[in-house]
Order: structure tokens, then C-alpha cells, then sequence
């Protein structure tokens, strides 16, 4: 981690957007626990009362890093909603590559969210979690719909959702951003696998 | 969690096991950090120094759980190899079933072995990742076996094993052993997806 200069005049949103960007980075890199706000402070490269100022704790961070994350992606299928067209095969291959492009977006956060939502507050965990419940229902809709309107064959939803979810997120512990393949690669690669198997035709 | 008597006589090997056991579950429940030597000697109902004599600190014991469960499913696949007589779908069905089952035989221990995992001391984290590695080749050997005697059709070898240990291991964040479906249900549940897709036939 190289130390970065202070950007001049960076409005407040921005700031917060760079202070959760390099925790992330120091959190992925050396740990939650070991990370101290002063390692934070440094690596942004601004005084420590100045993070204080934005972020009154780590814990402040982690709740952050934990909504911005969720918020995105229910935002991002809630978008596809509204706009309509898609077919839910199309849907589904959308919010695989939405949570698989997170490693490249947003590298380090889901490593975080994944293994530090015991350590959030209890009210910010509740929130979190019913976001993620929130999430997992938009993922089984497009399953169950598809399976209506025949995108899909005769599948449990739930399961299929787990297993969606589990290659989609998993990601979290092998993909590296700038490696051979994309985000948007693996993805497509995973929903060909998952909508058609790999036996052979 | 109830506080478990002392069972008698029991000889040393038992009682690592018993020990191993009883942490994984106060690891899981309260977290590795949040758990001290006192409740897991107080949880297996023995005196704190019979507790040391086992292990000599808590390091010790997140260090067998990881060694106990790779060297486990390695054992696994290697008394099938040695056996012989699988066919590739079948040993990709048995690998899933292996891990998925692991929440049922060793419930907590997967959280711990992935999250844990970088608090190990350096050398052992070298030798559980070379495991790792090794169970990961195992995998790629089937399929890559299957793919050259038509169990499988012409796939990405590397990426599809990420994907079979992203439905499996994945199970970690939802599976809860005693629940509507087996771990061997659903093993073969998503197996018989990877094979052959959720898309209409």
C-alpha cells in the first residue's frame, strides 16, 4: 500500500467514497482487527481528526462499507425492473455479472461483508440482513417467474438460488481483478453453465 | 450451549476430538477472537490445565480444525481413486457430497476454515494451502477425465471446479444441518444442475 497524497479540494461525498475505498484496500490487505484508524488515516494521507471527522470509528466504516455494497445491487436489479425488457434468463445472467463485477468495483468489500457482518452493531446487522433477504427474493422472483414463462425448466427456486449464489459469490475467494478473465466473462461463463449444464449435448 | 461432563476414561484421542469439537462450535457461535481457553475448558467440562496439556493455546487448536478437515476430504477422494471403478459424474456427485457433508459432520468447522484462515501461523497456512490445492487438482483431474471420456462436454476445466466449489462450499453461509433437506440431497440437487442445466430441455 503506497501512501496517497491528500487530494485538494474533495467534497465531502468524495471523501467519504476514498476513506471507504482505501479501508477496504488496508481491511482486505492486513485484516479488520488489525487495521487501526491511524493506518487509515495515513494511507488516505490526511490527519486522523480529519478521518475522526468523517468516520467516528472503524465500526462506522464497516457499517458503511456493508450498505454501499447491498445498496448497489438491489439498486442495480431494481433499475432492470423498472425499465423492463429483460427476459429473466437475461436477468439472471445480469445480477450474477452485477455481483461478480463487484470484485473489480469494489475489490476487498466483499471479503469484508462476507466475514465481518458478525462484528456490525445489532441494529446495523438487522438492517443488512434484511436487505440481503431483500436481495435473495429479487434473484428467487427472476427464477420463479422464469420458471412460468418458461425460461426455466421445473427447478426449486430456492436451491437454485443458493446455487447461484454460491458461485456468484464465491468469487470472493479466487477471483483477482486484471487476471486472465473478467468479471463480466466469468459471469456469462457460470449462467452458460448453470442454464445448460456441462454434460455433454 | 451446554456445558458437557467429563466423560471418563476417555482416552487422548478422544479427547482432542471431543476438544476440537466442542471449539469449533463456541468459534462458531461467539467467534474465534471472542472465545477464550476458560469457556472452551469450562464447555468440554474440564479443568483449564487438562485443556493445555491438549493444546497449548487456542492457535493450536484452529490449526487442527483446519488439518482435520482437508486431510479429511483428501482421504476421501484418494480411498475413491484407489478403489477405482467411478465414473467421472459419479466422482464429481461424491466430491460435492463430501463437502456439503462436512456441514453435518463437522458443523462450524467450514466458517472457521474460511475465515480463520489467515490467523494461522505462516507455516501451517502454507501447508493447509498446499492441501487445498491439492483437493482443488483433484477436482480439475475429474473433470479434465471427464471431459477426455465424454462425461462431460468440451468445458472449461479450471473455471467449471470454481464454480462446483462455489454451490458446494458456499453451503457454509446457509446450510443448517437438521433442516428440510439432507446435505446429500442437496449435493446431488446441485450436481444434477451442473450437469445438466436449469434452462427448459
Amino acid at each position: 500500500m503506497t501512501q496517497r497524497p491528500a487530494t485538494q479540494r474533495m467534497d465531502g461525498t468524495a471523501r467519504r467514497a476514498q476513506i471507504r475505498r482505501v479501508a477496504a484496500e488496508l481491511f482486505d490487505a492486513s485484516g479488520y482487527r488489525e487495521t487501526s484508524m491511524d493506518d487509515i488515516a495515513g494511507a488516505v494521507g490526511i490527519k486522523k481528526a480529519s478521518l475522526y471527522y468523517y468516520f467516528p470509528g472503524k465500526d462506522q466504516l464497516l457499517v458503511e462499507l456493508h450498505e454501499e455494497m447491498i445498496d448497489l445491487i438491489i439498486a442495480q436489479q431494481q433499475e432492470r425492473i423498472d425499465a423492463g425488457g429483460h427476459t429473466n434468463q437475461q436477468m439472471l445472467l445480469a445480477i450474477m455479472t452485477d455481483l461478480i463485477r463487484l470484485q473489480e468495483t469494489h475489490p476487498g468489500h466483499l471479503k469484508i461483508f462476507f466475514e465481518h457482518f458478525r462484528e456490525l452493531p445489532p441494529d446495523v446487522r438487522a438492517s443488512v440482513r434484511q436487505k440481503r433477504d431483500q436481495y435473495r427474493d429479487m434473484l428467487v422472483t427472476v427464477l420463479s417467474d422464469g420458471t412460468r414463462d418458461g425460461s426455466f425448466g421445473d427447478i426449486d427456486v430456492d436451491l437454485t438460488a443458493m446455487a447461484v449464489l454460491g458461485m456468484a459469490n464465491w468469487t470472493y475467494q479466487w477471483f483477482r481483478p486484471g487476471g486472465r478473465r473478467g468479471a463480466a466473462e466469468v459471469a456469462e461463463y457460470f449462467w452458460s453453465q448453470i442454464l445448460t449444464g456441462i454434460a455433454p449435448a
